[in-house]
């Protein structure tokens, strides 16, 4: 057997075997959480010591994300490895790759951490996305804006995250295209064109390595200062044709990247005169997801354990809601957690903290989650 | 504020202490994680290098049960100590309640450490225990059985888990008091009588610094080669008077113990002529306990995050089953863990592993917990 058939083996992990995860933040650290509990041992691989993930892993390596032999000795050290979040350089995952199974692969790494790529590769499965053009030149910009109308959105092709590297071009007034793209720094950009949403919703599933596929139920989501603010399932008033085609192109998309591991696709709901909503897909997150953190107590499988049931080569887990109860999730950001004290004494509040040091303005520094009655 | 009133102090631990882990087995881990939930940072003390509870904190002291000087450190440097077992030596608690609040207390050790001293506590709240009779000679075994009868266990009156440190005696045959009490090899031991039960059950509870009581309600244990097989919650056929009689009994304990944490009071059901089952209480663990497990994804707070609340000095959790559907729990007992990837695949089965190497036999490897409609 060659080194690169054993890497692609799809051979289901033992417990006891090491899960390598990049990155340190809460969504690490809660994936650390559903391992342990499996019986996995857990290496996270982040550059800040302080890191959240550090303090429920039994291994830790403390190294910037382009330090190539460190990435290559973390990879060696462990016997699949995944990741938290999109933004890692494609040279490093490269050098994991080499290492370990990687899991998802490069290919929907590269795909989804360029905005760009991303809305051409839905486009090219069939499914709608919001109007888009590649913008490098104010004349791009001045075509794009005349292609595509106002109001519209510029944001940078890569590393954009809860709003940040986004500007917001209205539909009235002069604008000057070479100084709304001087503030881009000379990244490359993508104007993408106003969807008339009614709502909000993403799509949280799994696809095993057997090419097994599983999604929760479409969940409705309200942002605020383009943070995730509040995630409610069952969706209000989700048609069941419009929950039907979410799951269709959550699973086309899972598919068509040979995906291995949670995936998350938001999606925009845009209201038709006759007939139930279209379904707009506005991007994917090749990772578990703030909008799935309500599965921890509100599903039989956890989006975290479900994760790692993937990422091993485990059979995936049952996605229902607990009892059928409805679920909603609030984001506690910045200064809302230091209402901690209030919220464990709330009866059937579930309170998640993520150990994180400074409640700065925009952080999320925790999760509280409620199962009621679904009426 | 002297140095023993801030020891004492019952101010709420804030998110981002330090909570200190004595011990290092499956119960420490699965309190580990319940903290490291609210935002907690845990240490862990065990003697063990590979300990299990190891694997998911943020520190580590690797140091035998008997070493004053790194208990001290130990304590030094957390914000609460609490323990994941009661066989913890005396000068080992002494030395940590000397630097940090140690919970439950030390007093709540000694009584429960020594199955003499427990039974004569018992009693004398008026609760109803197997007849008891301390033994340290032959003469004492000669004694004590003609005044109990048999059959009867002889016990060591410490250290024993598991049907350890325990032989029946039985009814029928001579018997050679000199013989049996020569295999305790010298070891304080007490003789039980015999209950003819018809069913165990444990009261699994907390109490909070304030002095608030929450219980789960009781579930019933089925033991095989005594130790823990299966646990299923509600208790069938429990009488509503003998879950009362039983509840209350396990608060009244916690209440004379000062008890802060969770504990575990483990009872037997004796059939009654006329009326409902009387309750004897066979034992108290002062700590998480084998038949609380249930309640991880059972009831709407762990008993691992009610522990964690509790000695925190927060608002106990809610204790009712989640979506008030019926729970069984399996424990997977050396090599029955190797059951681990058909588990995985079940519809609904809750699969936990404890991260231990070696499936040895008798060894607790892991549980799978199953919510059922409650019919």
């Amino acid at each position: 057997m060659t080194v690169s058939s054993i890497l692609t083996s799809s051979t289901p992990l033992r417990p006891g075997s090491t899960l390598g995860i990049v990155g340190g933040g809460q969504l690490g650290r809660m994936i650390a959480l559903a391992a342990a509990n499996y019986g996995l041992k857990v290496h996270v691989f982040a550059p800040e010591a302080d890191s959240p993930a550090f303090d429920v892993s039994a291994a830790r390596t403390i190294a910037a994300y382009d330090d190539v032999a460190a990435l290559t000795r973390f990879a060696a050290s462990v016997d699949v490895v995944t990741y938290e979040f999109e933004n890692i350089p494609a040279a490093a995952a490269e050098a994991l790759a080499a290492k370990a199974p990687l899991h998802p692969n490069a290919s929907a790494l590269a795909t989804t951490q360029d905005r760009l790529t991303e809305k051409t590769f839905i486009t090219g499965l069939g499914i709608e996305t919001a109007p888009f053009r590649a913008v490098d030149t104010a004349e791009d910009l001045t075509r794009a804006l005349a292609e595509i109308g106002r109001p519209a959105v510029l944001k940078t092709r890569r590393f954009g995250y809860d709003g940040k590297g986004q500007r917001m071009i209205r539909a009235e007034g002069d604008l000057d295209a070479a100084a709304i793209l001087a503030e881009f720094g000379g990244a490359p950009c993508i104007l993408e064109g106003f969807v008339p949403f009614e709502a909000e919703v993403s799509v949280v599933a799994a696809r095993g390595i057997d090419g097994s596929f599983a999604a929760y139920e479409p969940c409705a989501n309200e942002h605020r200062n383009h943070i995730l603010a509040v995630t409610r399932v069952p969706a209000p008033g989700l048609a069941p044709q419009t929950e039907a085609a979410a799951l269709g192109m959550a699973r086309r998309i899972a598919e068509a990247l040979d995906y291995v591991g949670v995936l998350a696709v938001e999606m925009f709901l845009v209201p038709q005169a006759d007939g139930p909503a279209r379904v707009v897909v506005n991007e994917i997150a090749p990772r578990v997801h703030n909008s799935g953190h309500w599965t921890i107590e509100g599903a039989v499988t956890s989006q975290f354990a479900q994760h790692v049931r993937a990422v091993s080569g485990w059979p995936l887990g049952g996605t229902a809601r607990t009892g059928g109860l409805a679920v909603t999730m609030h984001n506690l950001i910045g200064a809302e957690a230091d209402d901690w004290s209030r919220l464990l004494a709330e009866g059937g509040a579930h309170l998640h903290l993520y150990g994180k040091g400074e409640a700065r303005p925009g952080r999320k520094m925790g999760h509280v989650t409620r199962l009621l009655p679904n009426v």
